[in-house]
């Protein structure tokens, strides 16, 4: 049997020097005794998951890590959040991330969140979303899609759209939502504009009249009573990776986007019960869920949030604690899975420093361990400590390359 | 004078942890101070020779290595293998790698190299073969090639002919011979898989019928009866190297394929006495050719098979003899050439693992001495410690430029 391809994508999870750290960053400063040890079995570098210096989305830095290059084939954020949420999207369809949101009579947005409605409330609200069909529009299908929260997608299906459009959420409050406009003056772009800023009206006709909007409103909560559209995007055209390297290829993530690109990729998506996407999250559920489904699958993509949330909002405890939930379930995985029928990677989709509470370009620390690796002399897993490693510095599209021919299913170019 | 540039090449060279010797590699394992004094002396790195992760053929790797594009240039095997056994190919032809192989009655392969025929009886065939004129195709020239054992090539020239068709090798016994189909469907590729299929059966019945075939028979050996066609291939659309860097170079190769790479990129093929391409190969001998024709070249490209046989073979006291071999190859260019006025470059154009017995993408090692070069504080030529070194993790392309640099051969790039 050939051996098994891990890859673990700690979301976030690299950072810059921190003050209250002395300068370390929380990679430097935590034990973590396992990940560790997973560096020194292991080959190690670092990885501009994109290109130097850019700055990766959680969209283009997991296409790049499946072996694409995201500079030829992204093709926007929407399509990819609908497939990660369930919704079957097809080749033509155009879909929008979408905010459940609060605004006031005059379309101004008040909460671009609707004061994070819970998940079981906005499921309420769903239903009445599910028939949308436009009579200006009648070969356009609207589909509706609620996932978690304050957070949806919107689905076109129809002849003749385009992703070419704006967005119509601002991006901030006491903006007044946004009329999408086409950014070509192709009659698709145009068609597809005009949808969208007639579903805004009719979107917003139907909750504000929805009695559980009036509920909210008269305990003084804020009602769920617009949705914003923003991210317009169609499919990648990409081969599936499990047809590149005809693998079976498993998914183990939360994030609607990440799963999105995972699906994209031919990937089966898992679920564990206990994953949040938060700080919360039960990773050794994750973990798991993984070693029993050992068999059934030739690559595990493995896909930790919280380190990047935490980051995005400057809690370094937070992340710090993250560091210690990732080192214990990398040492579940040590202990479960046999490196001399696995090759293990751990990575970061992209550096998400506590002093900038955003992504930046920074490299990402990686390494590889098991099955026909050639140990360095690295024996910590840091941004600094693999930048010394075997490796070198390498590019996110060369990862599963990299990885799939370690495990022996590439093919020789040429004779 | 300007300063010489020597590249040499050890085939399948570089290895992964092998068991048998506790996880080191041969390079590791064997004592070869002449390669490690080379490392001493030079700046040192890893190379992608295509791309991270791709395992490189032969053909695709020297291209990578003489400092083409292979994913722009290369145009199959055919036309270079043909090129390497002397035959003078040109832009249009299109050529095919050809085995001499046994069939019984029914077509069906007994084996795919008739026994490994020895090369002066299947040179008594050759001749029958040379005027292999079809009445259908007036207007095409067919050439047969014979070279080495089982081993030839095959060249249609004409107009209206396409690489674009399949083997009609099965590449393996108890199949039948396969009828060579178009895998497009222009007016080129149809005629040119009518050909080969019309090839097929003619050159069977000229060997069935032929005297030397029947003794075999009668002698109770594999008849050479039928040959069997793969690997279409055209020249690649390439300046030659000679052109581009202005340097006279002389290739020190036995393998077809790589000779034909070499004659592609302007090489003349300087031929040794006792150069085999198999681990009984007299490596001295190639040296001294070298030394001997030291003034006539600007560059030499000095290449070594043995290696990759031996682990083609899971042979590893075979590579490990073949290590030590090629360690008293560098030893006499290193007694005699002067590092003052000579570049010399160590590599190895992929990893053949003992362990995979075939082609993989891991990175090869690489040490550059001599001229112009700023030593780095590696001590050892192998794969782990070669990482360490000045040059980083580079690409086979690169490498060209960089020796022409650091020989002066490069113009600058803008003013």
């Amino acid at each position: 049997m050939k051996p098994k391809a891990v890859l673990i994508v700690c979301d976030g999870l690299a950072d810059r020097p921190v003050k209250e750290l002395e300068g370390r960053t929380p990679l430097e400063a935590v034990d973590k005794s396992s990940m560790d040890e997973l560096a020194k079995l292991g080959v190690n570098g670092i990885m501009d998951v994109i290109s130097p210096g850019i700055p990766p989305g959680s969209d283009t830095a997991h296409l790049a890590l499946f072996g694409y290059d995201p500079f030829q084939v992204y093709r926007g954020r929407g399509a990819l959040e609908a497939l990660g949420g369930g919704f079957p999207v097809k080749p033509g369809d155009v879909a929008f991330r979408v905010n459940f949101a609060t605004v006031d009579e005059d379309m101004t947005v008040l909460d671009r969140r609707a004061g994070r409605i819970r998940t079981e409330l906005a499921a309420q609200l769903a239903p009445q979303l599910q028939n949308l069909s436009l009579p200006e529009y009648p070969d356009v299908k609207v589909s509706f899609l609620h996932t978690t929260e304050h957070r949806g997608a919107l689905i076109l299906r129809g002849e003749g759209l385009s992703r070419n459009v704006t967005d119509s959420d601002p991006g901030r409050t006491s903006s007044k939502v946004l009329e999408v406009k086409a950014t070509d003056q192709s009659p698709e772009a145009l068609k597809t504009a005009g949808i969208l800023n007639r579903l805004t009206k009719k979107i917003h006709q139907i909750l504000r009249e929805h009695p559980l909007n009036r509920e909210l409103a008269e305990k003084g909560a804020k009602p769920a009573n617009c949705v914003l559209f923003r991210g317009a995007g169609i499919l990648p055209p990409i081969t599936p990776m499990t047809r590149l390297f005809n693998v079976k290829a498993a998914c183990i993530a939360v994030t609607a986007l990440v799963r999105g690109v995972s699906a994209a990729a031919g990937m089966e998506l898992l679920n564990v019960e206990g994953a949040t996407g938060t700080l919360e999250t039960d990773v050794i559920a994750k973990a798991k869920k993984l070693v029993e489904n050992f068999q059934n699958f030739d690559f595990f993509f493995l896909h930790v949030k919280g380190a990047d949330n935490a980051s995005h909002d400057g809690n370094l405890e937070g992340k710090m604690a993250m560091v210690k939930k990732l080192d214990s379930m990398v040492k579940f995985l040590l202990n479960n899975l046999n490196l001399e029928e696995t090759v293990i990677a751990l990575t970061s989709d992209h550096t998400t420093p506590l002093s900038m509470r955003n992504h930046s370009g920074d490299p990402v620390p990686l390494t590889i361990a098991g099955w026909g690796v050639l140990a360095d002399d690295v024996n910590q897993f840091s941004e600094k400590a693999c930048a010394k490693g075997g490796l070198g510095r390498i590019r996110g599209k060369d990862l599963m390359p990299i990885l799939m021919n370690l495990v022996g299913r590439l093919k020789k170019f040429g004779v």
